[in-house]
């Protein structure tokens, strides 16, 4: 390894001889004294040097820089590197077409996505990614403790499962094939063997819609268990799956939600919830337009209930249950107590929709009655539909949109500012 | 939930009224009584009846059952329930085509994968994929110690990266896309941001070969660092890798390992390594082919290099370094000190390549000169070139096949034993 210590090791090293590593990131040239700031995965170190020393170099040179260390208290950290010798370790860097040491990249987001490799260097777009990592390590350790197995499942399928709609279609050694839009009946076959499951993988949707909040291809989290007696079971463990995703932004991206200026949510023991017959009441009469027969939540009516939680139950996040069978899944169970609403949930927070689960139907006589009152062909879910005649349990789950969870825990306005390369209706590269 | 204690925790509660959950997984009724066996995620437990008292029940039927433990030293783990009360949790199971509760399930490969799953419900099926979990789990923990970041990279891309072969073509909103072989690119240009990343997630491979261990799509474990100086440092992190998979096995799935008769490999500190051109030599002269020529390994080169590890310096595993540049992609860096040869090497283990990784390029000339050298268009290439120009470190990195690094550790013969849903030139369901 090229011997080195990390920028945010400098202050250990005060009088020491030492040799650091990173990008050129600013060149200052002032009268009497040139300085330079190396970016390593760490931070930023000062170096000095004369005047004109560094004119050779070009912004994101990669530099290997030997040097003094002395106590400096206008540099990063307390302390700056002096009479450098550097060595170029990249080819001849041409500086991108971006500012990276500004403190905000100054470019549309077209712009800025069209350059990711480079402009996600910037320190505030990196920030969002270490989110995002501390996010998906979060959620699986809340969930090896609960006593879960990971699973990897396929992502090529042969026939379109959720919907018929928003598929991507593929050619599979010339017969036709479809990406998978989430890994929902594997997992629930999958509690057939391991009884508790997830996957943290790629899920693909066709949408055709282009909004701040819809991607073609995004890191699903799914979680799927058996032995509940309804979805009030299943919201706890998504409650501790949320947790374990904040428990980790905190302790390993707490430099990231800093430099973004973000907050953590405090998550109660108990989320709070409430019906969703119950919210559109309340959304009536607080807003004097008649939801009550509507069957989902529109955007509004999503930013109007977590504006309600946090005033009534000082909570960031709000469980929604009961939706209307018309706006879930055919596999969601029907709730028996209440005629035309299902066990199924969905998690609010910040204003929008991030996690959606519930109880699934677990009898094959449901799934065909199921199938039947919606008007489908059970004809291409028979691969699917066979473990329920062999014994499955009362079991459900839940799936949570890992950048759209880090678009809102960090303030992003677009969900592809936390995707790193997405992929949307118009954009295929890079 | 539905309350219950594990069947492992039987043998704590002896003496006590509890409930147990799970499958039907035997029933054997003798003359004088009928034994019930019950699986659960923690394994099995035996349930004692008045003899035809379970006829109603077919196998994998869900269960839940009240009852006193007791000890018996003929129940698995010493306990046993008696005076049960039965209730089906499941709808009426059809009992599978096959027998699961056999220690071994008689049927074919096909058939065993056409009904995976239930099939996979079988100890020794499942055991091989708590293997797989512990092995990425280990992956990542290693990782992470290092200081490596975790990245979720696209799926779906503009133009077939590695090789233009094996391709998987989609229907992208009407423009025409690849699913990524690898995510080779991206993880390069991802050193520019975070130094260190690794991924765990689906690579797709359009292979037309129909062999043991070649899958459509598979898990693979990859990472890519920046500032080495040759491939040379990227061999110990792979080998921190491999130890961090070998020691979660260890911790995690020993019961799976024993149920398999497998056994871990012992991890040196250092793990051998020879020049392919040396061990090329070797081979010619124990076997009398002169093979020198060659620009690859055979699989019976593998073999006999893996028994020649094991003799010489008592390792499963064993580094080849430095193939020739014909057998290794573009990006491979070539070695400065023998024309013709690379800083690529592979990992074998048990007789069969589970990594390949190396030294890539990291200026940009040199990819140039490189595509250039084997009559290949750059255009393709600018979006992943365009990284190159604006600074990259010395870099390199490694990928593991999770699936055939689970054959290999745990006997399986075919890789789609280990693989969840495999998908092939001929299988794309279930």
């Amino acid at each position: 390894m090229i011997s080195r210590v990390l920028s945010a090791e400098l202050p250990e090293h005060i009088g020491e001889k030492v040799t650091i590593a990173g990008w050129l990131h600013r060149r200052r040239e002032l009268k009497s004294v040139t300085f330079m700031i190396i970016r390593d995965r760490s931070g930023l170190a000062q170096v000095v040097l004369p005047p004109g020393a560094i004119a050779a170099f070009g912004e994101e040179t990669v530099l290997q820089v030997e040097g003094l260390v002395v106590a400096s208290e206008q540099a990063p950290g307390g302390a700056e590197l002096i009479d450098p010798v550097l060595t170029e370790l990249s080819g001849p860097a041409t500086p991108p077409p971006f500012d990276l040491y500004r403190p905000t990249l100054t470019a549309t987001l077209p712009t800025i996505l069209d350059g990711a490799p480079t402009t996600l260097r910037h320190p505030r777009l990196r920030a969002g990614f270490e989110v995002s990592a501390a996010s998906a390590a979060g959620f699986r350790a809340a969930l090896d403790r609960l006593g879960f197995t990971e699973v990897f499942t396929p992502k090529i399928v042969e026939s379109a499962t959720e919907s018929g709609a928003n598929v991507f279609a593929i050619d599979y050694f010339g017969r036709s094939a479809y990406l998978a839009q989430s890994p929902q009946f594997y997992k629930q076959a999958m509690v057939g063997v391991f009884e508790r499951v997830y996957e943290v993988g790629p899920v693909f949707r066709a949408e055709p819609s282009d909004t701040a909040r819809h991607l073609a291809q995004y890191a699903s989290l799914d979680a799927e268990f058996g032995f509940i007696t309804d979805h009030f079971d299943v919201m706890p463990v998504c409650r501790e799956a949320v947790a374990g995703m904040a428990d980790f932004v905190g302790e390993r991206a707490a430099p990231a939600m800093r430099l973004l200026g973000a907050s953590l949510p405090s998550v109660p023991a108990q989320i709070p919830h409430i019906h969703f017959a119950e919210a559109m009441e309340l959304i009536s009469r607080a807003t004097g337009e008649d939801v009550t027969g509507e069957p989902d939540l529109a955007p509004a009516h999503e930013r109007w209930l977590c504006e309600w939680s946090l005033r009534e139950h000082g909570s960031e996040l709000l469980f929604v249950t009961g939706y209307p069978l018309a706006s879930k899944p055919f596999y969601t169970h029907p709730d028996p107590g209440r005629p035309g609403y299902t066990n199924g949930f969905d998690l609010l927070f910040r204003g929008t929709e991030i996690v959606t689960g519930g109880q699934r139907l677990h009898r094959h006589a449901d799934y065909l009655a199921a199938l039947a009152s919606r008007g489908m062909d059970p004809a291409p879910f028979a691969g699917y539909l066979q473990v329920f005649e062999h014994g499955m349990p009362p079991h459900g789950g839940f799936a949570i949109g890992l950048e759209r969870w880090t678009a809102l825990l960090t303030g992003a306005a677009n969900v592809r500012q936390v995707t790193l390369f997405p992929r949307d209706l118009h954009r295929l590269s890079p």
